[in-house]
Formats: C-alpha cells, structure tokens, sequence
C-alpha cells in the first residue's frame, strides 16, 4: 500500500483531495499547520475530517508565521476583503496571499514525508479559481520537485517525494461533485477567511464555494450568515 | 541599502556568512530558528552574535519539527556520532541530517525576505566540508530559486529572491580566515550538535572546526570538554 502525505487545511479543497487519496488506495497521513491563522475553526474541520476517516496519525505542525505581518490571513490588521458576488473578485495577486505559504507547507510535507518513508504529497491547489496564487501555477509544482529531487536523501537515492495536484484544473463546481461521488464530509469542511459560528457568506472563499455548490446542483450544508 | 535575509544557526558558518553580508554592505535581517533542536545553546549563540553586531530585527521562527524523529539533530533518541578525528568521518549522508531542513529554512526565510522586501538569501552552507548533505549543493540551490521564481509574488513580478551562498565552496580553514578577515565574533559562535557548558570536541561539527582553526593558524577561543 502506496503511503501519501495530504495536505489538510480542512477546507472543500483540501477535503476532496484526502478523499480522493484514499479512494486511490493511498494509505493516508493528513499533515495540517497551526500557523498564526486569524481563527482555529480551519483546523478544527480539519481534525473532525481526520476522524470521520478514522485517521489515527494526524500530523499537525506549529508554526508562527506571526514575521508574515501583510497578509490577510494571518494579520487581523488588513482586512478580509467582502464581496457581494464573485464576479467582483479583482484579478491579480488577493490580500489574503501569504508569502511563500505552499513552499513552506510542501517543505515541511516533503520533510514529513521522507521521515514517514511517503513517496507523495496531495495538496488541494487550484488554479482555475484561485490563479491569483503564484504557487498553486502547474509550473512551480514542477520547480519545486526538481528542488526536492536535488535537495533530499531521498532525491539523491532516486525516490524524490512527488507532489501530487489532483484538483488543480478543475473549477469549484468540479471539485463539489467529485467530492459528492467520494462520498467526502463536505459538510464538515471550513472555507470561510473569518472564523465565526456561521461562515460569513461574503468573502472570496465564501462566494467561490457557494457558487460551486450551486453549478454542481448540490446544497452546501454549512450555515451561512448570509442566506441567499 | 539593499536588504538581506541571513539564516543565522548561531555556528562559525552562519556567522561569518552574516558577516560577509554586512561587509556588502547589506542591510541584514538575521533568521533563526527554534525547531526543536536537542538543545539551546546554538539559538543562543544566534542571539549573542545578533546582539554584538547591534541588529535589532531579529527574527526567531518557532517550528515545531518534532514529527522528525530519526534525526540526531532533533531527536534524544538517535545518538550523535563521536570520534577522535575528521579521518574517521564517513561518506555519504550523516545521522544529523534533518530531513528536508534546509529546503524549509530557505522556504521560510523567502516568506520573510517578501515581506521585508528583502532581495537575497544567505546561506552559509557548505559542501566542502559537508558534502553528505544534499540540500548544500549548488544544484539544489538553482532549483530552490527556480521555484521562487515560479512561486511566490516577488519571482512573479521578476523580483525573485536570490540565495547567496558565499561559503559554499570554501574549506573550513578557509571559512575561518574569512571570519578573522571580518572580524567576525567567532568566540561566540557554538558548533557543537550537543549542548553542554563547553563543546563536546568530539562529534563531527567539532571536530571539522578544530581541523579548520588548526589549519588556519588561529586558536579557536571557545572551550572543549576534551583538550587536544
């Protein structure tokens, strides 16, 4: 049995890939980070995914990003921006990107992953609703494995770690009905950038989702503060 | 003044490299780590050699490597190798090799150089001396940078970090004559894997520095368990 590392925020995206690793017979270790996130309610979903799964070894790694002062994700002194349609989602690079995030994450999976004997890593990037992120490009995937075929023991024994993006073209609408046909708890998925009780209905992640939910025919079974 | 990134350990490599940077004269922002190493003397050595050259930004990341257990970097588990000379080292890839560490560091000092605005990493890796570790290569270097120029905002916008090893291809003697040269505060600096009151004089980071005062002609003025 092929083991693999899954990079588990507990949001929809991340959901799907762990799902869709285990329905390829991976035997799955779930690695999350507590990284200075304004709220914890991602990683909260992140663990009630790993026990719906009965995953015993649930990495989760502490990390203090707090250095990492301009993002909106880890800062509460930049706003969250709010929206009341996805069609006002601006191009470009969003406030909510943190400098070098899935090159950190990836390392530290590599890292895990070369510990644990995984000759994979599933990360849930995606580059149709989210290209404003330069590392979630197909084209840095590729860099940063040539890195880790050049920068690790098991890159030097020829076995370098691979990094594995099964949902990376897809749209949200997609990724909700792949996830619906895996069977994946998407009901006990967190994508909103606040971490209230109900998600808030009205940032990009929010928006992205609800409008996924929609095209795929399904109901997002989360609350929201704002019922459309 | 151009700014720069140094990845400081608290060792005679990472503090000469932070002292060639400022010779540059590059406006330096140290980077340490706290990753669950054995002990705390290295982190400590970081902050004194900080501290003399007057910096006042230093950034301390908290990482908590504690799902490396095979490493006897980071783990009570695994001993550090003890010899009585450098001919007794042997080839290949050492026990202290911490799986994908330096991949992590450099992954982590670029989320810090894009939010400094900082357009260099220095490194003060070493192959000479330590060719058993693969990320101190020079070809995992160019590929690490490749990913930054396809990951992050900076390699995006043609602003990509660079990595800047500038005691990569020097002997340790030859590190040791640099750092006279800067009037580098080698006194404070800690090589040792263990953290004893005084260096144990017998693993192999010892053991390499003592072979490079020796060669250098200089007395290394920190104290040794074992006088030679």
């Amino acid at each position: 049995m092929k083991k693999a590392i899954v990079l588990l925020s507990g949001g929809l995206d991340s959901t799907v890939t762990l799902a869709y690793a285990l329905s390829e017979g991976r035997e799955v270790i779930p690695v999350s980070f507590r990284y200075g996130q304004r709220h914890s309610r991602e990683l909260e979903a992140a663990k009630a995914v790993t026990s719906h799964y009965g995953l015993k070894h649930h990495v989760v790694i502490d990390l203090d990003l707090s250095a990492y002062r301009k993002s909106a994700l880890t800062s509460k002194d930049v706003k969250v921006p709010k929206r009341g349609s996805v069609s006002e989602i601006k191009e470009g690079i969003p406030s909510t990107y943190v400098p070098a995030r899935n090159i950190i994450f990836l390392s530290i999976a590599a890292g895990v992953a070369e510990t644990e004997g995984a000759d994979e890593i599933f990360i849930g990037a995606n580059s149709i609703d989210y290209s404003g992120y330069p590392d979630c490009r197909p084209e840095f995937f590729e860099a940063f494995e040539e890195a880790l075929r050049k920068g690790t023991k098991a890159g030097v024994e020829g076995k370098a770690v691979r990094v594995v993006h099964p949902i990376l073209r897809m749209t949200k609408a997609e990724i909700v009905l792949l996830g619906k046909e895996l069977g994946a708890p998407l009901n006990l998925t967190w994508s909103c950038y606040e971490g209230g009780s109900m998600a808030c209905g009205r940032c990009d992640s929010c928006l992205l989702r609800l409008k996924g939910f929609e095209e795929a025919g399904f109901k997002d079974e989360i609350e929201y503060e704002v019922v459309r």
